[in-house]
């Protein structure tokens, strides 16, 4: 029986852990900041084991296992990563990205040569760069990945089996990586349902800027501008479908938002930069009230829409 | 039994037909540029008669329906629009926008004191103006009105009787109007199952520049920078569920926000530079790397967005 390891039990992880005992047998165990939701994951059949010691390891004078202190209700008191640990096929990284590094380093210690990691994070380059500083000699054991799987939903309450069916994940390994490791990374997700592309993580963060964070930048951006006037209920009120699907990633994490356009920030500021250059034509357009040049814009737009729409 | 007369048997006026026909009796002439479309309207059931000379009486020289020359398959050689607008209980004009000017026009000449004339426009300042100049003292017969019912999708193909039902139809009389056609074009609305507004044209205009036509703007802009580029074949195949329903409309037909652009053209600079400011304080946050200065930025839209969306 596989032992896989899931730092961070929410929609990501919760969906990966669903996924896998639903297509065979496995012994996963849940690694999270809240005790509560590590106990909701068990009773929800999410997991079979969790430590909570992650809140611990998260405090740099606690990175050592060793250190960590009893608590209330546990039988287990120390060393709680490393028998999580032990033994373990796979460890999916599913936590916010900014606390990459903390994780890593709560595992560095109790890492065997036969593990391999994986995260879900939506940004590469960052958490290759951090998981190589961290892991040294063994950083040939991690593949970083991202499945690019809806997330405004959060929480092991919004975990379902089928999330990653017919889902593309991305895996972005460093040239250092075992090939090994990353063909049995991409079977884990094949197990998913979803199919695999291989690309470097910094072509990876040049793609995601463009086509997933420059968008939420830009709903963010919308919706705050609306809410802050004096007449946003009247605005609000009149707000119809094409507002409601243009801002559904308006409502997503703004935690989890702000650190990924953080770690991309190079990538995020040349896409903004285009697009604010896109937008002064168009202003152009307007203010001369181009017709012709308007229309223009508006059909290569639609035609690049909807022919990839019928993909 | 009712008579109503259309002009733009699409989405919009199609299913305001199909919404009537539902719910009792009525008498329905299309009136249109294309007679397959009309002919089309009529064998769906759309319409029960049609004209064809609209394309004619956009010709300047054409307004007067004397002028209009007998055309291949049509045994009635003239007077076709003062034959449909005679006895007819209402007008919907549901053409682009850009149209409205001439379609009014071809009117003028048949308008008895008993029709009421009504739009489904997008913008409703412009519509109202050019109703005023060229209705004269029958302009009191004009109320201004706007469905808020999706419209991506275009033609008579795409009409269903439900549209309306549970959305919100916007009218903007002026103050000239005869309120007793207010109230008749109210119930024709209700009859389609929609709920009623009524604000001036000139708030409409700013609001749905706020919530409609500048999301439109954004949305078309994204996807043609994406789309001009030399690798947008390989952004396209990583773009997932936030850009499909980010960009859903972008696939707006280019035409009609061409006019709407225009039309609304004012109103609609006022909201880019509000959001080209809101996007420029953004990219200071960004590039500051200001992280609880973007957090709470995305808090107050994903609150905001989520709140109305719970709506």
């Amino acid at each position: 029986m596989k032992k896989i390891v899931i730092f961070g039990v929410g929609l990501i992880g919760g969906s990966f852990a669903l996924a896998l005992k639903k297509a065979g047998t496995y012994h996963i165990v849940g690694v999270g900041r809240s005790l509560e939701s590590l106990q909701e994951a068990k009773s929800l059949g999410v997991i079979d084991a969790y430590v909570d010691t992650f809140s611990d390891a998260l405090q740099p004078q606690g990175l050592s296992s060793q250190n960590i202190p009893a608590k209330a209700g546990f039988s287990c008191v120390k060393p709680n990563i490393h028998e999580a640990l032990e033994g373990a096929d796979l460890v999916l990284i599913a936590a916010p990205v900014a606390q990459t590094a903390s994780i890593l380093q709560s595992i560095r210690p109790h890492l065997s040569k036969n593990t391999i990691i994986t995260d879900a994070g939506s940004t590469k380059t960052d958490v290759l760069a951090c998981a190589k500083e961290i892991l040294g000699e063994q950083f040939n054991q991690f593949v970083g990945g991202h499945p690019i799987a809806g997330a405004e939903k959060s929480g092991v309450t919004a975990a379902t089996a089928n999330l990653y069916v017919g889902k593309n994940v991305v895996l972005t390994p460093a040239l250092e990586a075992n090939r090994d490791a990353v063909a049995r990374v991409a079977d884990f997700w094949r197990t998913c349902g979803a199919t695999i592309s291989e690309i470097s993580a910094e072509t990876h963060d040049s793609i995601f800027a463009a086509v997933s964070h420059l968008p939420h930048l830009l709903a963010f951006a919308l919706v705050d501008d609306i809410a802050s006037r004096p007449n946003a209920q009247q605005l609000f009120s009149f707000a119809a479908s094409g507002f409601r699907d243009f801002t559904r990633i308006a409502g997503s994490h703004p935690e989890m938002w702000r650190d990924i356009s953080l770690a991309n920030k190079t990538a995020l500021l040349t896409e903004l930069d285009a697009y604010l250059n896109e937008l002064s034509q168009l202003k152009k357009l307007l203010t001369n009230e181009d017709g012709a040049g308007l229309q223009a814009l508006f059909e290569r737009a639609s035609a690049a829409r909807n022919a990839w729409a019928k993909k």
